[in-house]
């Protein structure tokens, strides 16, 4: 280990100083907005002064520089502390935190990545550490660079499963480039945590979990600076340094007492920040200033218009799982950039993720059975551009990380999700392993944009797309193989929908999507040829964007009539995008065919009829509509 | 310690050999299926002989006994097995094992409460613990009974956070009557586990979140008997057996391999089963049957038509919030039913759940701030109709707990959600805290309530309908104080909208909810007192089911314009739903007011007109719409 050097003594009056300065301005902005969470700033003072001015290395006047250490904040609710940290630091002046909440400033109630030192929003806790070992993840392995991540994680939500979820993937790869900090204050919300103070329990706990773990008096700068001295130096596994602290440290009368979460000081306020401003020993400017990175390591990345190695190779008619064609456009794309990486949880044979492995196998990063952690990492792996990353789950098990996803958007994130496994489609499973809600879910993420393919083509083109795409991209894949419909030359883009069965006499227009747009043509093939009904046919692409000018001028085209069939609950889905998207419009009307009920296990034909998105089921619809 | 007896060498050759037999069924019945997980069932078949046939007490006759022990099995993919002991234990006959998978047979490709024998559905890992939590939770605090709840989990879902959770809620609440198993068999679905048989590290961790661990040969009945007999006589604290097994054990050529997960054996089955035929050394019949319980100790329990302990009591006009409605209304019930209890995860002083301590403190579980398990707690509490459970949290963080939830409809369970906290009307938290895609996510449940009340008293009514409504209710609160404006004596039903506003010449229909019918009705008031412009408004009450019938009628009245208006996210909300409601209808069209993106802090009513949902937006709206 490098020798430590106990800090001189001017240095560790300044960090004291630091740290009341920091909770003042904690105060002072918590009263200028009238809410906020004063007391969970003060147990961190100490803690953030020695990071922010002794310990990490960084770039004030470039709060994204990719050779800087990162630092998480998981207690999100703790921002003013974090926004005085960087005011102190230099990047904008103190008068500013007293915009904190107000509607034109981005110092929001929790961080967000309007601000240009954030890198992604928390508040939602017990994300934070997943976040930061991507991050450390991608120093390490990717970028292999010098930077550290730092995370401050609260007590409370040290609760969180996904904070283990995060400490075993830290501890499995070996992140000893992350260095996890435990605010230990003893007080939640509502009342004291479950562990309180029970410094041996979180030791014991986060040794079993393969962590170095360091208990330290939260309020001792001297301490602290030698514990994140010791993290730095500690090889081959990440440090976690549990600080013992008070919710409301020098605060009189509130610190360590209950019912002062989430709450300013009120006409307390006053009195305790003249105490606080009475310990402050150097009152005139800062010796101390943040360090810079000792070298600019991290390489010169591009991941911009990011293309398949080579186009679409299939037949017409050849039957191709799409989630099989989601792992050769993978494979094509990571050929071509260094920067794309794939992410799974122990599913990489049925979502094809694995496919990344033939090009290049340490570009996938497995995730093992935690699919919160595993989006979380993914989330971290993507910021400040370092990589382009994909992540694949079972259609249905990405609402185990819907928490994770929705904070994601708030994050400006461009991680991909691939879901596998849609639908009654996949057959004897049965429903736990069946996506029939997933379009729901990622329509409702702010930007986000949802693709579902019907075909080995589109799918390839799907991913390429979603690879240039900002914003959460959510790819539907399909467990059976289906016909390949489009020539390898056909170009996509979202929210641009494809005709595929038109004709001046058309009666009424079918959208189907993935597995039910095969059972939507065929339907319109035979009504053709039985009854000589002529029925138009779209394919989406993408159900948001959803293509509402081309589906308008062709249901108008096709007597105001439109049938609507998915593989998905009848609620969020496609029929619901179609029936918005026409919604201003009289005269037409809709009519949805969806799975109305939690299915049963059964072949994937006798499910798809069972559940009312066959062709039959859909020529008898399309019967039904001719009559209104 | 109850003194340990080991068995007669007879009854541990029955055990070894009902093992075998079980393994047979087990590759007999994937056989038949051509799909299932028989290498997955071998590892933990001497876990199932001797928890059915040595250590559990239950009854054949009466798979949902109340007294009985309970078994959990987590690991849902290996079904059969499961399936199995119970043909074997004598409830129905083995040759339905060979019905696996079908469409006509409950014997789904996961175990669904189909299924007299099963409690819960289960198949998304990592999620049996919490619910076995809950059962032995209620066991041991409400039923005080001397039932016992085994949990068998297998050790890829290790991995997920929810079993963390689990485990440090059931060692807080020292559930020593609850016995979690790990089946810890090496492989996952891909590759190995990321901890394999590193037996050490698993007991290090069980250790250090509370748990009596005790390692154990899996494949040994007699030390699994002997683990169990421990585990029964521990007390304050549960016991974890982490048994060391082989993937595929006895199938030779298979046992201990990879690329064997969730594969029929095929072609070798044959040479397997007889391989395991001849291991069997009793070949008449069964020497050993399950014990029925030793008391009939649990309670008889009455959960029907619970009610109100008084009728609200407001007054017109009074500003209430209505998440301080659902705590009273909380209160109220509990008051009236010794068998409603309320679970929240350290928000209780937000959401208003803290009100029923006012009537019993020991009604009320704290979980801490891990959703996933307070989810699966409730879930489990509620199981065989021993209590009515009320889960509330802020609404945006049962996103944490969507698969928990969506499995919930599979386990055909009668949970009440309770989000408080929805939409940009939270004000200053901002983004990270307010729910805007609950509604989406809720409506996608099959069979769900979702009650979406705009005053104190048609919350208390929908808390009071929530309790006696089968299947998965959710109750949206708001955080802002609204007036009430219904009479105390105003009657409420699922799926039955209140016109709030109406005359012969409207022309225009206003939906809002929550905090937007308070905005609709003063935009109907202000457009009728300025302009003249006659506005209907109708306050849904639950958005799913919607009352289709009253909304298509009164828009027809209103000139067929609707306009919806919510504090959510655009898609899967109220607007989706309404537009669903009238897709058939020609001339009516529906323009939809929501929030288009990821919000800012800022005061309530900044952001509501910010966001298009104030009663500004609402008359500009209509003002639209009349044009149309």
């Amino acid at each position: 280990m490098a020798s430590y050097h106990k800090p001189e003594s001017k240095t560790i009056q300044e960090l004291k100083d630091i740290a009341n300065k920091l909770r003042i301005h904690s105060i002072e902005a918590t009263q200028a907005s009238k809410s906020g969470h004063p007391t969970s700033c003060s147990s961190m003072a100490e803690i953030m002064s020695v990071l922010f001015f002794h310990t990490m290395r960084y770039k004030v006047s470039a709060p994204r520089d990719p050779s800087s250490d990162r630092f998480i904040l998981s207690k999100g609710h703790a921002a003013p502390i974090l926004y005085a940290a960087w005011a102190e630091a230099g990047l904008f002046p103190a008068s500013e935190l007293l915009n904190l909440r107000k509607f034109d400033s981005d110092l929001e109630g929790h961080p967000t990545p309007r601000l240009n030192f954030i890198d992604v929003g928390t508040g939602s806790l017990g994300q934070g550490l997943s976040v930061a070992a991507g991050m450390a993840y991608v120093g390490k392995n990717f970028d292999k660079a010098s930077y550290r991540v730092y995370c401050l994680i609260g007590d409370g939500e040290a609760a969180e499963g996904s904070i283990w979820e995060a400490l075993h993937f830290s501890s499995y790869y070996k992140l000893d480039n992350l260095c996890a900090i435990f605010d230990i204050n003893r007080l939640g919300q509502s009342e004291p945590t479950s562990l309180q103070h029970n410094m041996e329990v979180y030791r014991k706990r986060l040794e079993a979990f393969g962590f170095n773990a360091l208990v330290v008096d939260g309020h001792d700068v001297e301490e602290l600076a030698k514990a994140f001295h010791e993290a730095q130096n500690t090889k081959g596994r990440p440090t976690a340094i549990l600080a013992k602290t008070f919710k409301g440290k020098s605060f009189p009368n509130i610190e360590d007492l209950e019912n002062w979460h989430g709450k300013p000081l009120g006409t307390k306020a006053n009195e305790i920040t003249q105490y606080l401003t009475g310990l402050l020993k150097n009152t005139g400017p800062l010796g101390l200033h943040p360090q810079k990175p000792l070298v600019d390591d991290a390489p010169v990345v591009d991941i911009k218009n990011i293309k398949l190695a080579s186009p679409p190779s299939y037949k017409l008619g050849e039957q191709v799982a799409t989630r099989l064609a989601y792992g050769t456009a993978l494979a094509k794309l990571a050929k071509n950039n260094p920067r794309v990486i794939a992410l799974d949880g122990d599913t990489k044979n049925s979502t094809f993720a694995e496919k990344i492995k033939t090009v290049d196998p340490s570009r996938f990063i497995e995730g093992f059975i935690a699919e919160q952690n595993v989006v979380g990492v993914a989330i971290g792996a993507a910021c400040r551009d370092r990589t382009v990353a994909f992540v694949s789950a079972f259609a249905t098990f990405f609402t185990r990380a819907f928490d994770q996803i929705r904070m994601g958007a708030i994050s400006q994130t461009n991680v991909n999700f691939v879901g596998s496994h849609c639908g009654v489609s996949i057959g004897e499973d049965g429903p736990s392993q069946m996506g029939l809600e997933d379009i729901a879910m990622f329509r409702t993420i702010p930007g986000s944009t949802v693709f579902y393919p019907c075909d080995a083509v589109s799918t390839e083109r799907a991913v390429q797309l979603a690879a240039n795409t900002k914003g959460v991209c959510f790819i539907r894949t399909s467990r059976p193989a289906t016909a390949v419909v489009y020539k390898n030359d056909e170009t996509f883009a979202p929210g641009k929908a494809k005709v595929l069965r038109s004709n001046v006499e058309d009666q009424v227009l079918v959208i189907g999507a993935g597995v039910t747009l095969h059972e939507a043509l065929k339907s319109a093939d035979e009504l053709l040829a039985k009854a000589g009904i002529h029925v138009r046919v779209i394919d989406p692409f993408t159900i948001k964007p959803l293509d509402a000018q081309t589906i308008i001028k062709n249901a108008r085209e096709a007597g105001g009539r439109i049938v609507t069939v998915e593989d998905h609950y009848a609620e969020g889905g496609l029929g619901e995008a179609v029936i918005s998207a026409v919604s201003l419009e009289r005269n037409i009307i809709v009519k949805k065919l969806a799975v109305p009920e939690v299915p049963r296990s059964g072949p994937p034909n006798v499910l798809i009829d069972n559940y009312g998105i066959s062709a039959r089921k859909i020529t008898s619809a399309i019967q039904d509509v001719l009559k209104l």
